[in-house]
């Protein structure tokens, strides 16, 4: 992935989250805030946002670097209210401790909801360069966050008796992956429809090579608990087709994302920083067998 | 409060509830928000909201509709979080079961988060209706609810060893109904600095009046738990002032409030309104005497 997207990303939260350190600011929320936020993990949904609005022209990157900054906000949200005690329980999160084991589930429940806000925030912020483009892009977010379909809902099925596994997957962790396509595409003043097959291809990619590092890997690689998803029962492509089962899945996913691309301007580029995101997404000692 | 307000503000939550219920959707967590959202409160801060944008001219009555109840999910939202075990631990709300009490914690938090995603989600809806005006709605709201300033910062506030009270304040009670106030106009194309006044002398008298019923009423008479101020340690006006001292300080509040409408086409029938309101904020035993 690009370095210049990276330096995108990061300068766009540095700013919210020195917005929410003023003197009136309670300074442990504040604080939690950042811990959230800052190091990062791959930064793989703002990437893949920032990557589909190049590839649409970029023509307002303001907009695009809300647009990517925004959706990274609200899956560290997610992350920390995830790991509550009430959810997954987890003390570790990216190798350090959980925002509530490192301030309070008070201040964890607070911090996540604020970065819910903050993700708005930063739309509005930029959003008068472009205000035709503003409603789509905060109404895509807030359907990729909220109910009945964003990542509010998947995370709602693990308290339903059954759960709808497609409702469920498409939801948890797919909503997000679409809204960092489609967001990008509107960001750089595309139309977002054409958009939706590789965000739902690469969030599929991602579902089965989360489960993929839950069976495989040692809570020390991950810096996160493993074997989680037996612990709380939830659905897993491993369980449902064995490792080699799940592997063999992935890649056909993302044959299908790569395939996806819809023509535009930077098509070339983009299809070569999927590819490269790809191959990092199949574990190690598969990646090249059967390839 | 015209009925006409009620009747606008219950279509656009109900809207919103419903667009959460499809076949698509988790039950439970669905049902939840429902249960945060119906039957309302006084619902204050959106007839609030509505009654400046009409005396503004209400000139896109869709988008003064989404500015009203895109605040009050907020709210709603915010006291479903507070009420959670980790906060207030309060079981009972608007004389029915709180939300983690009828559904469950999780549940709980979801629904809290759902609701704050789908308050900009009704700004998104109808700001196509006005895309230059989105933007401010939505950063509006935003700085209303999340840190440094907003209702998150306030109850923030409660986890410092220091706390600064006006900030608390501000933050935890006034940010809301300044927002309401602020987002009438600009949901009708005013100019939203000479309505922070109002909303913020409001907010004030607000605080006053819960301080004084959470010190006088019944826990019956209130449909939520009584004395909580004093259990939790909460700065308050009466602990502060008295009973009597604190009645005066509300009355001088709300005289400040009426005197603080600035000139706008329909500045007597608000002043009318915020009257009736006010008389409504003063304990009955008060409300004559050296009124």
């Amino acid at each position: 992935m690009p370095a210049q997207f990276a330096a995108r990303i990061e300068r766009t939260l540095e700013a919210a989250a020195a917005r929410a350190e003023t003197p009136d600011a309670p300074p442990k929320l504040a604080a939690a805030m950042r811990h959230a936020l800052f190091p990062g993990g791959a930064r793989v949904r703002p990437q893949l946002a920032l990557a589909v609005a190049m590839a649409c022209g970029d023509d307002c990157p303001e907009l695009s670097d809300a647009a990517a900054a925004s959706i990274e906000l609200i899956h560290c949200a997610s992350l920390v209210h995830d790991d509550l005690p009430m959810f997954d329980d987890a003390d570790i999160r990216r190798g350090k401790p959980s925002v509530h084991k490192a301030f309070s589930q008070p201040i964890a429940l607070l911090a996540g909801d604020a970065m819910i806000v903050a993700a708005f925030d930063v739309l509005a912020r930029e959003g008068h360069f472009q205000p035709g483009r503003l409603a789509a892009l905060v109404g895509t977010l807030a359907r990729a966050t909220g109910v009945p379909n964003g990542i509010c809902a998947g995370q709602g099925w693990e308290s339903e008796e059954h759960i709808e596994l497609s409702a469920y997957h498409r939801a948890k962790t797919g909503a997000l992956f679409r809204a960092a396509t489609t967001m990008g595409a509107l960001a750089a003043g595309a139309e977002p429809a054409p958009w939706r097959e590789l965000g739902d291809r690469i969030g599929e990619a991602f579902q089965v090579a989360d489960d993929l590092r839950d069976a495989l890997m040692t809570s020390e690689e991950l810096g996160k608990p493993v074997g989680q998803d037996e612990v709380h029962q939830r659905p897993n492509a491993v369980a449902l087709l064995g490792v080699d089962g799940a592997v063999g899945k992935l890649k056909d996913i993302l044959g299908g994302a790569v395939a996806s691309i819809p023509d535009c301007p930077g098509k070339l580029v983009l299809t070569k920083i999927v590819e490269a995101q790809a191959a990092r997404l199949v574990p190690a000692p598969f990646a090249t067998s059967a390839a």
